[in-house]
């Protein structure tokens, strides 16, 4: 069921893209949908207090409980605690683990026992801050459908393994913000149109007012680039799993529709002036020689609103999604085959996106 | 021989065109080569003090003797004072006439009498600041060959018609800046690598230390865009046609050497920051839909640069030097037919420029 060995990305059960392909709800402006809960098993220090045979022995545990587990048959492990430091960076820009399981954190060193069991559009994050974290993400805005396969998991698993449950807390984990359910579900987000006319902090602080919060492409600390934001639950204690999702639901498809103005604003209000706007950002990416990652996100940004507009035609949302996970360093160094320096990770970004734009966008005009 | 009637540049004996056709020497750093001589005729107040019926017997003699002047055979007469002023936009813009013959300039207005013969790469200019400007304009850098063109005329229209001239002074001019040889040679000069490496403004004092003196793409006063300069001798008196000539030749050659040192300065120092800047130079004419003709000139002239640096293959300097010209004002509104706001002579310029670069460019990458 499980195998080990060289990082090769496309013999994932989906390749590890397939929540990139554009293929769900309102996936022009909502990337992805992620749903994970916090689980620790019974019998086991929390990660960040166990000793590393310990951890080891909670691997070999979950390992040989997720053989019996349908919803991870044909799942792949990756020992991250065995892995090159590139290749724990490519998994981590590909969203598929945690940059503190990938030990790319520096208050958060590489952990021995760090480990991932990747299956179709869900993983298993092995001795992240909590035992474990059972992961599932979907293409677009689709919570539900994430949702039921992070519970299957949950419950498959939990006939396995003794999750720690109190009954008056509800799941145990190492940080309380978790407590309760373990839920965050989180959408990868892209409000360039709320950026445009100025609105975006009125509606961030609502936000949070609401519970929820944001963050930029990689989660916590992480700088907004490129108008994509990651909004998520904030506290999990104290409310069911159907409360907290309906809150990101109620709230998430508010800001779609707010959204879904601020563009409609700006095209009646600067029609011509966005349009030249958002061309010029596609000439740049076209036929640029050299791009920093945060110019590519922010061109992209551009070119990506073109698309949603329907002012570029010829151009996928999924190539769009794929060069805003393959433009970056670590990709880009793992498609060169070696190591790149900034300026040389500046060049291969260029190189890879006229590419890209060349072949799957030849007929754009 | 002459013919008048709705301006159609198409059926000027060179389309108006072969001067910009980048077949000369130096055609990647020098445009054009334009030489003029100042005549006046004897027996008429000179043009800013003539009256209207003395400017039109004037007129009537240069064109009666024009009929038996070999270089202009098959020449066109086009008659300022009787036509619009989109067509006399767009004649200045062509640089077949001068802003204050097409009484463009504010401190001129239109003449009764104002009319060009066009030949092929020769003009005769009628009722400028002085009776006649014999210009002769040659693809590149050839102030021989212009000279030789203006000569002829010069020689030709002289045995028809009487030239004032002083044998102290020379010919009579209404300025005393051209009264002698009422020479003056122009070329029209890329030097964007002189502008990015900042030496221009020793280059420029240099000239003018030499006699020589610079203006913008449209003459006395235009402003510099794009990197285009004219440069020219600042007076004629007191100096025979030879001197002018060798002094232009060799001060020029020097500027095209110190422009070619800076390309190599620039490439060698800046390689892929230059590169990459002109292809997004490139990109950005490729695919924006509004350009302004400042914004226009930059790009193009950065393209310029990358062709001529050989890192942008697959585009024609002839190309270039059309778009040049052709995506001015009064072109893009003969273009369309009608007369253009700002804004829509912004998008009417983007739109040119992007058609002519995907059909003429179409393997650029």
């Amino acid at each position: 069921m499980t195998r080990q060995g060289p990082l090769d990305l496309s013999l994932l059960p989906d390749g590890g893209v397939r929540w990139l392909d554009a293929s769900g709800p309102n996936a022009d402006i909502v990337i992805s949908t992620r749903l994970r809960l916090a689980r620790n098993l019974v019998g086991y220090a929390f990660t960040g207090r166990a000793r590393d045979g310990e951890r080891l022995r909670m691997l070999a545990q979950v390992k040989e409980a997720l053989a019996h587990v349908p919803i991870l048959d044909g799942s792949v492990l990756l020992r991250l605690d065995e892995s090159a430091q590139l290749d724990r960076q490519l998994l981590h820009e590909r969203h598929l683990v945690s940059k503190e399981l990938a030990g790319l954190d520096p208050q958060h060193p590489l952990r021995t026992g760090a480990a991932v069991f990747l299956g179709e559009q869900v993983g298993v994050l092995v001795n992240e801050e909590d035992h474990l974290r059972l992961q599932a993400m979907r293409s677009g805005f689709d919570v539900p459908a994430a949702f039921a396969m992070a519970s299957r998991m949950d419950r498959e698993l939990g006939e396995r393994v003794p999750f720690a449950f109190h009954k008056e807390f509800g799941f145990l984990t190492a940080c309380p913000t978790n407590v309760g359910t373990g839920l965050r579900a989180s959408v990868l987000i892209h409000l360039p149109g709320l950026v445009l006319t100025k609105e975006i902090g009125k509606v961030l602080a609502g936000l949070q007012q609401m519970g929820l919060t944001y963050r930029g492409l990689y989660g916590e600390g992480s700088e907004v680039v490129g108008n994509f934001f990651q909004l998520s639950n904030q506290t999990t204690l104290g409310r069911s799993e159907e409360e907290l999702q309906d809150l990101l639901v109620r709230v998430v498809r508010h800001v779609i529709e707010r959204e879904e103005e601020a563009r409609r604003v700006l095209v009646r209000d600067a029609g011509y002036i966005i349009e030249d706007k958002l061309w010029r950002a596609y000439g740049t990416l076209r036929f640029a020689r050299s791009l920093s990652f945060e110019e590519a996100m922010n061109f992209l940004s551009g070119v990506r609103l073109g698309v949603g507009l329907k002012l570029i035609p010829g151009l996928s949302v999924y190539t769009l999604n794929k060069l805003l996970i393959f433009a970056q360093s670590a990709h880009l160094a793992h498609l060169e085959g070696r190591a790149l320096t900034d300026s040389e990770s500046n060049l291969a970004r260029a190189r890879y996106v006229r590419q890209v734009l060349a072949t799957e966008g030849s007929g754009v005009e």
